[in-house]
């Protein structure tokens, strides 16, 4: 029943730092200034700057600070092995845990493919799948899996192809030469290849991949299991997820030879042993600027949340009103909810005032290491002094921006104001549009306005409304779109007046606007046409404002970025990039609600949390977990926390040991680790993994899939 | 092995209130003021002000609220029968269980009587006791239970006696009626008589309690399994603990015949169920005003918490260095780590921004009623800023205070600082000595210098030494204590100036000083008495000046009392009296950890939270329980949660439901339920209970005593 919310998860990280800044707050308060005290730079072995976390490339990994921390020295061998043993699959990560080309990764990586396998009347997602015998592994469609073969520096051939002073021509010389590369680096090859931008321009690397295509479906629980808990335990720990889907990869239609493969380690990870996350993390933004973050502390994430908030407060009402209503919109609760959850834990980082002097104090040393440089001092001193300027202003409208326009509320308000739109944009060249009508865009915005999509008029004005009455309690009372927009009415009453008389629910009308175009516009008289009118010269004028400003602080971030690289090279690995990190941990507990979480949880403890909450949904067991009640050794471990470094796209990432055992399986963070996204912590952030032990005595003891352990077993006695 | 630490527990609150405004804070902050946005006193049926919580007394029960919330009406004959039913025992709650004198109270309750039981080669502390038979049954000595008989206002005979215009003489006569009237009372009736001040003052009444004195133990489980999870769980919930014991009173050497007891309903409480706990909470401080709180928050508890935070620093330090040292000191660390927890949770209340807004909502009420009426205004409308401009002085120098004197550090320097008071104090009339100085104390504190006390030089090193590097960060540098302490040499340097020379680890060298008097201590070159003599007037003058300040403040508080009970009469129950209190609330999970907590939890949970810890201490599992795995019932609710109003001193109370069956055994209170010894919520604020079904499951599976079991059922199902 989650399953557009269970994409959210990890994933749901990437949104949120995506966040155009014209979404900006109505509520924002000001910026409460970081204590005087004296924070300091957190240093470890080999300059290791803990701020940036442990998210380490391959081709620069952290000999020093490994062998200063943890007296690990691994040897080439060790690091090639593992890198070979880890794929990309779509969104997510995975691994090879045995020769005959066995795949493990998360259940919510593989809802694609596990939905394609099933058959017409049986969904493999909510019943589980575990094939009895190799002839019954099912084809994975649209699931592909890309192992890192090499990867090599090319900053400098990027370097040397731009040649131009002029911004624009730059931007255009850069993107060429990666394309040329790309094309180079593929064509015969049969390799992938993307090259990376690192440190956001600071450094450009050459990733080659050999790509799987035959991928199948192996064995997948059921939901009920993989997702326990459902959407209020997500981003939680202690937990009790089997979140495991198995897959394996084929080469011409026999199981594929894998030369590269973690070995099993059936006893798991202990406490206190080192451990390494072998994975692809989305997106951080650990090198933001402090003038980016107080951005997004201050207006864009408190928009956000006032914005989820009433939505919830709304949805909630209406699902409290009948039956009908709850089946409709319990969903959208609980999505709001979970997206609510996450903001709210990455803001918890830019409100702390201990982890924000952090972040002050290492801009002060980076701007220190800068200025004492005259070249870097030229090249990159006002860098932070522009972006903070640029977000200044942008926050100086960001109320105005928010409201005074189409954002949010009715589908057929953001029909109305394209089609008053479209005809004033065609005329423009592209560069000077609206930047969501650049590029391909405009064709697609065009189609939409003929499409027959279903219209909800009811909700339609409840979601206007509240849109309305968030305006009227976030604008001055004189302000010009509430007057456009309320004129002496209530938000509700303003909504009906708008959304009872438009004729813009029928494709016709729409299509009738669209090809009358600009003149057709002028002359309607739809009071969505009307309104939209009179609102789209103020919404456009803050739209273009924006990007302005957003466009300068795109080109300064990029400087800030190779700074940071000119300055400490690769002692602090470049932000998150959906590319092929190690990261190191220990395996611990940690704090928690007064007392202490242990690092593990237990058998015991899912039959527990189901039988507290009297087996009800989100908690409810299935059925061959309730068969296997009797079966099973309560006492072995289900999942487990660790402190690696990891986010969005590392679900799936096989969590080894030293010798590269695989130990777990990383499937969440707790609550705790959000705020990572911006300033790395482990004093109570933890990764969250299932244990190997639970995944062998679920395989063997529920699922009777004794034909998978039996290989692991026999995959990891091979010398 | 937490013998000591035990007995903070759920009482730490009332020590927590009784804080000596001297304790201040040498880190206090400005005072944050309350957000311009306005709060509001919530109320409820029957004009229930939320803020003031549900701790009713059984003479005014609040029936119009209770039908209104809950369409709850009990009759005469159902109050009666409950407030018959409880008892109270020292320090503690209780109940009669059975018409055959089978009292239930919680294990923590029970120390003292399980300790005394015990015989010489065992601990029915550590290995739990259950009493084969009824002649096996175990005289609890010192052990009794009061049970109240009827309440009577006494409010008009007390303001009667009191004629006199002079403050000190009208505490004179107050102080006598109550005497009197209490021993009229006992006088010749066998009864114990209490008069209980509500509305500190604004009412008076007289409390009749049965006491029987022939209490013996018959069940009490291992500590283990009562405390499982030690000092980390405790103030925490998801919680396993079976705190119980069971008593008998006796009456003539045979079981009483308890015509009032709570029927046992093995079924336990359900979900949403409505509840009532019976008890007696000991201290509250929701009519405190502002002014006080905000004293509380920017000086006091600041002061508290940082004093935790330096020892637990230091203490740990010391564990670290060695086994021996772990074994000295790690009870101290736990011990502190607790009180760190309980102090940082009611002053949670006091910075959270929402919490204080609603209280000076209600404050701005309040005093608008009582400036609305003429008599009432003459009579109290200046106390609020009497309290208000006492508080902020006292806050003036509550740095000073703080650290320019003995408090803190070292035995010897007290002793020290004894001796040179004593000749001092011993001129003054009583009533103008040092409070600590009046009354019996002066006599106690001359005694205590010539017991053979082992004191540990080099611990009082160390404490002096965090005292004075305390003082040094707090004190301005050219403060005159910090001349005196340190005079150029480190905190650690002085302290060991003072203590490694002294010679006031004889008792001998103390009793010269004390029978020479006023010019032995002058002629003293004792280090430590000549810096106790160099400290002493600036100490004193502190001392003297907070003193009067808090008279000042406890006048006026005793007005603010009398100015609710007129304004509001018992709309709102009085502050917590440690006398028998009904108050109402619904079983009830609530969010936590980011998601949700169950309302109850079960025997597999505490199975979970063992093994998630490997069996090791404090999660380690008794003898008796790891025996019993296979044969409890694991779904069986264990311990659960309710919205009612509790606080130190209900330890041991029964919750019953509407028919007043007992369902539960009240022994703590969530983490989030701290900040309610100020102001009352039931958002995520819970009491944490026993639930009967476990008790049931427990006493038949674990400890085979149906004997008790078959007791209580057969009780339970008497007309």
């Amino acid at each position: 029943m989650n399953t557009l919310l269970r994409s959210i998860r990890l994933l749901a990280a990437v949104i949120a730092v995506l966040l155009i800044p014209a979404l900006v707050s109505a509520q924002a308060k000001p910026a409460a200034k970081a204590p005087a005290a004296a924070a300091q730079v957190q240093t470890g072995p080999g300059g290791w700057i803990k701020e940036f976390g442990t998210m380490w490339t391959f081709d620069a990994p952290p000999m020093e600070y490994w062998k200063g921390r943890y007296g690990f020295q691994p040897s080439k061998e060790w690091l090639e092995h593992v890198q070979l043993s880890a794929v990309r699959i779509p969104g997510c990560s995975a691994s090879f845990v045995s020769d005959n080309g066995l795949v493990m990764t998360n259940h919510h990586c593989a809802r694609a493919c596990i939905t394609a396998a099933s058959p017409k009347d049986t969904s493999y997602q909510e019943a589980g799948f575990v094939s009895a015998k190799l002839e019954d592994e099912k084809k994975c469609t649209m699931m592909y899996a890309d192992q890192l073969i090499s990867t090599e520096d090319v900053t400098g051939k990027i370097r040397a192809a731009v040649t131009s002073k002029k911004t624009a021509e730059q931007v255009e010389q850069r993107d060429k030469a990666i394309t040329d590369i790309q094309s180079a680096c593929q064509s015969g090859s049969g390799l992938v290849c993307q090259v990376v931008t690192f440190y956001q321009g600071g450094k450009y690397s050459l990733y080659r991949y050999k790509r799987y295509n035959d991928v199948r479906l192996v064995m997948a629980p059921e939901e009920g299991i993989s997702f326990f808990g459902g959407d209020p335990d997500n981003f939680t720990y202690p937990r009790f997820d089997l979140d495991l889907t198995l897959l394996r990869v084929y080469e011409n239609n026999q199981p594929f030879k894998a030369p590269h493969y973690l070995k099993w380690n059936a006893a798991g990870a202990v406490d206190g042993e080192l451990t390494f996350v072998v994975g692809n993390p989305g997106s951080t933004g650990r090198l933001l600027t402090m003038a980016q973050m107080e951005y997004l502390r201050d207006y864009a994430y408190p928009l956000q949340l006032a914005g989820y908030k009433a939505q919830i407060a709304l949805y909630k009402e209406l699902v409290a009103q009948s039956e009908a209503n709850k089946r409709l919109y319990e969903n959208q609760v609980f999505g709001l909810e979970n997206s609510q959850k996450a903001v709210t834990g990455y803001n918890a980082g830019l409100i702390d005032k201990s982890i924000m002097a952090r972040k002050a104090a290492f801009e002060k040393d980076f701007r220190a290491r800068i200025m004492a440089k005259a070249d870097l001092a030229a090249k990159y001193g006002k860098s932070w002094d522009v972006i903070a300027a640029a977000q200044k202003e942008l926050g100086s409208f960001a109320n105005a921006a928010a409201f005074q326009g189409f954002a949010g509320g009715s589908n057929l308000l953001n029909l109305a104001a394209g089609l008053v739109r479209l005809p004033e944009q065609e005329k423009l060249v592209d560069s000077l549009r609206l930047p969501s009508y650049r590029g391909s865009s405009f064709a697609r915005l065009k189609a939409q306005q003929t499409m027959n999509i279903p219209i909800d008029v009811a909700m339609e004005k409840k979601l206007l409304a509240l849109q309305f009455m968030r305006a009227q309690q976030s604008l001055p009372a004189n302000d010009p779109f509430l007057k456009i927009a309320l004129n002496g009415k209530t938000p509700a009453e303003a909504a009906a007046a708008l959304l009872d008389n438009t004729t813009l629910t029928k494709v016709d009308a729409r299509k009738a606007l669209l090809d009358g175009g600009a003149a057709a516009v002028a002359a309607s008289t739809d009071p969505l046409i009307v309104f939209a009118r009179a609102v789209n010269p103020m919404a456009t004028k803050h739209t273009m404002r924006a990007a302005k400003l957003n466009t300068t602080v795109s080109a300064n971030v990029e400087l800030v970025g190779q700074a940071i690289y000119a300055a400490y090279g690769e002692i602090m690995p470049p932000d998150a990039t959906f590319t092929l990190r190690i990261s190191d941990g220990i395996v611990a507990g940690f704090p928690y609600n007064g007392t202490i979480a242990p690092y593990k949880t237990s058998f015991y403890g899912l039959y527990a949390r189901s039988a507290e909450f009297d087996n009800k949904a989100p908690f409810k067991l299935p059925a061959r977990w309730e068969a296997a009640r009797g079966a099973v050794d309560m006492t072995t471990p289900f999942n487990f926390t660790l402190t690696a470094d990891i986010i969005g796209g590392n679900s799936g990432s096989p969590v080894i040991n030293a010798k590269g055992e695989v130990v777990g399986l990383i499937f969440d963070g707790n609550i705790e680790s959000l705020p990572n996204r911006f300033i790395f912590t482990d004093e109570v952030a933890r990764s969250v993994a299932v244990h190997t032990a639970g995944l062998t005595e679920a395989l063997k003891k529920v699922y009777g899939a004794s034909r998978l352990t039996t290989e692991l077993q026999a995959a990891a006695a091979k010398k």
